[in-house]
């Protein structure tokens, strides 16, 4: 499997092109407003003196290090503010698969197409474990799979595609097999503020040498386009943030200062409750789309966290002709399972970021009932 | 030589802590104002709607593609927006490698250090071919020293460190050289608009599969930590391009946003004479600079470009010994030569981006008259 965006990007075009209102449930990006304070922070930017348009360090801001390491639980050394969390899995990935002993990397079946991706340009070996029915990630079924070969683990808590939450006890033990293995856990928690379980955790709660955890404020203050994310490193001094520091530098120089100070300005000033305004924006519209999908009979992924329904309607796999149809007639665009892997290729993935949830809960209702 | 901005790091920090006033002509980073409809721009920005703080397309927003393509004489299709001329290096470097034939790559000697860090961070072999005693790069010695081996070759004019621009006939030889030995050239041209001769050519103004030009916003607009580049490759569709493309997606996803649209509208609505504001600012600082220079008998190279100029004292090598003795006693701070390779090491560099470059003149005077 290449890395699949131009299969979001094909589904996008083709939803547009379509000769009739189609509800867009392709992307994650978030529909809502950004936190007021975000916007205070770029203007006050703008307003700045010319030599705060100039190089930050290669290693981000001082105060927003500080901010996420005082948030963290984590000494400021430990922060490397990257080009979104993207560039953190980049940089922890192949970091890991350079510094810890093995040449494979072990990814969840689902999986987010831009590991996949990155692992094909880091020519490592690829191995999928695969997701329990429920969409959890069992311990045990990692632990099957993990060997000696084994460098680097990468998971996503909550998840995407199927937006599940990994309890404690499956984090802590993500952590363990890393150690057994002498490999390196790889913890992408960007959708952390979009738990509706109760049950998160992040794997910070395990002190370890073998884990870097990495998140951006893409979906939290919804700026996907903005680009500030971040790594915890496991030292301030180690050799995974050594490797991580000079490939940072020597890619990208350092990111881009004034979506950082606009961060900073809205971690200081906004309104904690913004996250919570968040999540129960999500929950109705959980609860609206999954009505339907009870109603035509579909099973789905019981969605504990981030944006993400993935269900499984009777006869209708989860292909690209199959979502197409979905556009052309019932005028709902999702995203074909089988751009995640084989696992899910009966399924279809959609993002709850519109504020027309109802409608196309309605549709579907209809095409399928 | 490892990658030197720690180097830069060191001297700042000392003549930081030094017990004197210092005039920093360490850094590149300009000191004067950006263009006021960037500024415009950002706020414009900052009051968009939430769907424009979402992702922009992976290879850059449209509109600025088009403009950059517009002014450069291009096909949109050929540009891809980067994070910095940073990030363009890095993609034209490691695409080139793996495109082309041979495994070496071609430096000039001094170098701008970030070259020499991403060849080593590429595993390549590294070679330098020795700037001539005038500065400028004469390519009857590029083509002794390129060869069957040679994939890449990177050159930068107006150039860092030595100030000098190449002339037409120079970036045309170097444009055959490339493809004579099936290898590419890579053009850092950021200081385009810092060209004090009139000499200056782009190598866009040569037609060839085996060149990529890169620059960004980061001196043009005095906004080094906005982080605003691109290449322009030379097709749309060929190979040298998709590598490009599919590592930039997989490294950092996308640029930052914001700084895109901000530059987009300083680029349709800025006064064009901001560029040559600028410019008769450091042809103003360079000739009080190098009547200092004159007066104590010091060599240089003839700035004709970019913000630099390197300098040879009377017995007084470049090691950073001596520099750190020029911040104690004559309260002036430059970069040893020793930092940009072998062939400079008795020089050292000096930025005028500051305004206080009569009283570094005065105080250098005073040191060594």
């Amino acid at each position: 499997m290449e890395y699949e965006t131009p299969q979001f990007f094909r589904v996008m075009q083709y939803a547009k092109r379509a000769d009739r209102d189609v509800v867009d449930m392709v992307s994650g990006n978030p529909d809502w407003e950004s936190p007021e304070s975000l916007r205070e922070g770029l203007h006050a930017y703008a307003d700045s003196d010319p030599d705060a348009f100039q190089y930050p360090p290669s290693v981000g801001l001082g105060g927003l290090r500080e901010e996420i390491a005082t948030r963290r639980g984590v000494d400021t050394g430990q922060v490397l503010i990257t080009n979104g969390a993207g560039e953190a899995n980049h940089l922890a990935m192949t970091g890991g698969l350079e510094a810890m002993s093995g040449s494979e990397i072990l990814l969840t079946d689902p999986v987010y197409p831009y590991y996949a991706g990155r692992v094909s340009l880091l020519d490592a070996e690829r191995t999928f474990v695969p997701a329990s029915e429920s969409g959890h990630l069992d311990p045990a079924t990692v632990r099957e799979y993990a060997s000696e070969q084994t460098a680097v683990i990468v998971v996503n808590s909550p998840n995407n595609p199927l937006g599940v939450t990994y309890d404690g006890r499956t984090v802590r033990e993500l952590v363990a097999i890393a150690e057994e293995h002498d490999a390196l856990l790889v913890s992408d928690e960007v959708y952390d503020h979009f738990d509706y379980s109760g049950r998160f955790e992040s794997a910070l709660a395990v002190d370890s040498p073998n884990r870097i955890v990495t998140n951006s404020f893409s979906k939290s203050m919804a700026i996907t386009g903005w680009r500030v994310g971040y790594a915890v490193f496991p030292d301030s001094d180690g050799e995974l943030l050594d490797r991580a520091r000079t490939r940072h530098m020597l890619t990208n120089v350092t990111g881009s200062r004034p979506v950082q100070a606009a961060v900073l300005h809205a971690l200081r000033h906004m309104d904690p409750s913004y996250y919570e305004q968040n999540r129960e924006r999500l929950r109705q519209r959980i609860s609206t789309f999954t009505a339907a999908l009870d109603d035509v009979g579909a099973a789905y992924t019981d969605p504990e966290g981030a944006f993400y329904v993935m269900a499984r309607f009777p006869d209708f796999a989860g292909s690209l002709e199959n979502v197409e149809r979905l556009i052309d007639e019932a005028g709902v665009a999702g995203m074909p399972g089988e751009a995640f892997g084989d696992s899910r290729a009966e399924w279809i993935r959609f993002a709850l970021v519109t504020p027309r949830v109802e409608a196309a809960a309605d549709r579907l209702t209809a095409f399928f009932g």
